[in-house]
């Protein structure tokens, strides 16, 4: 891993947990509003909406569209469903905003703080700039540089979202190593010529969820959380 | 003021000091390799090439060239002149990312550091974006996001590199205020309905040299320095 310069993070999922804080947030919203919702089932449905409503985005069929609209229109739709028609527009708002609040795994800040000694630290994700910006800002994440799919208006996995990451930084593809908790991710990262770390978040789905955990010995590293990726990265 | 949430730094001359840190190393390198360098002169006459190779760009006589390489043409240009013909292409190569080493005025990081506890700080900068993260890191300053002219293809004062800013943040132009001590990037950031601020720099050009430090009604805010700036702004 020698010649590895900057790590480059996939975000939701694997440096913040966007289940908990949104069944977090949701409470506290059915609280004040007196609302009946089951947030899990709606931070899981709202999850379920975000790789398709990307993929019309890839295939030409919805023009540019940032994950901020996406997510709202996700939302609009799952509204009747889960009773959430009677927020006012401020509150539907802020209820999508939760993606700019998400909190981080607990080993997370600690892990990105160590690592950023050694490399430079980037996000490269599907989220847009103001909301990965806002995030860090809330959350204390130490990134030396928000890079997002946004800057090439289409959606991982498109090799041109790695691509820029390789471009941008002013590096070679091999210099790049991409940090995720999806093995699709990694797999596309790797047909771009970047390496690969693996760190697989067991909890993103919830207790009962299918996150895929299972090893695989094609990526070049495997770690439990970002405290053990510094370790193995000597950071 | 209230509105700003993000301020946006124009960065050479206004963050960071070329003028000193290309006189400081060129000495080193002139030690190292017996040269007889003005290093002065030279770096009088490097900066005084960019704002021309700027403009052939933005007129498109020139496809789009990121700031790297314009410094590397004008180097090259300036070699025999400045008998730094002799020069290895790896020292030429490391002599042209000493603007990757610019080291910030006095005032610059604990400046930021107080800024930042109250605003979003972004580079709003016609360096490339690699050349930015690897001067933040080289100098500790604590941007939240890194932005660049890069990422629309065109050079400030293009009125489409202050405008991406505020797209990609999010915001309306006017939570956008642009600092630096550059009266004609403050003038366009304005044109582009941005709020302004004017540091001005004196040394930036040297002792003798000509920085325009003349006050000017028309900018939101004037301060003697950055940590003047968290004074005036509240931070």
């Amino acid at each position: 891993m020698d010649g590895v310069k900057t790590l480059a993070f996939d975000v939701f999922g694997t440096v913040v947990d966007w289940r908990s804080t949104i069944i977090r947030e949701g409470a506290e919203l059915s609280r004040l509003k007196k609302l009946d919702v089951d947030w899990a089932a709606f931070a899981d449905a709202w999850r379920a909406g975000y790789a398709p409503a990307m993929e019309v985005v890839n295939r030409g069929e919805l023009p540019w569209t940032p994950l901020d609209r996406l997510n709202r229109m996700i939302l609009d739709r799952l509204s009747p469903q889960f009773h959430l028609d009677g927020l006012s527009e401020a509150e539907k708002d802020h209820l999508n905003r939760v993606w700019h609040r998400l909190s981080p795994w607990p080993d997370a800040v600690g892990g990105l703080t160590r690592l950023r000694r050694r490399f430079v630290l980037a996000t490269l994700s599907n989220g847009n700039v103001a909301l990965l910006v806002n995030m860090a800002k809330h959350a204390s994440l130490p990134w030396d540089c928000v890079l997002s799919a946004e800057l090439v208006r289409q959606y991982k996995p498109a090799r041109a979202v790695y691509q820029m990451a390789v471009d941008l930084l002013g590096l070679r593809p091999e210099e790049v190593m991409m940090v995720a908790a999806h093995k699709s991710d990694l797999r596309a990262a790797r047909q771009a010529g970047l390496r690969t770390a693996f760190v697989p978040r067991p909890l993103e789905f919830g207790p009962a969820g299918a996150a895929d955990t299972g090893p695989e010995t094609s990526f070049d590293v495997t770690a439990r959380d970002f405290l053990d990726l510094a370790d193995r990265l000597g950071a």
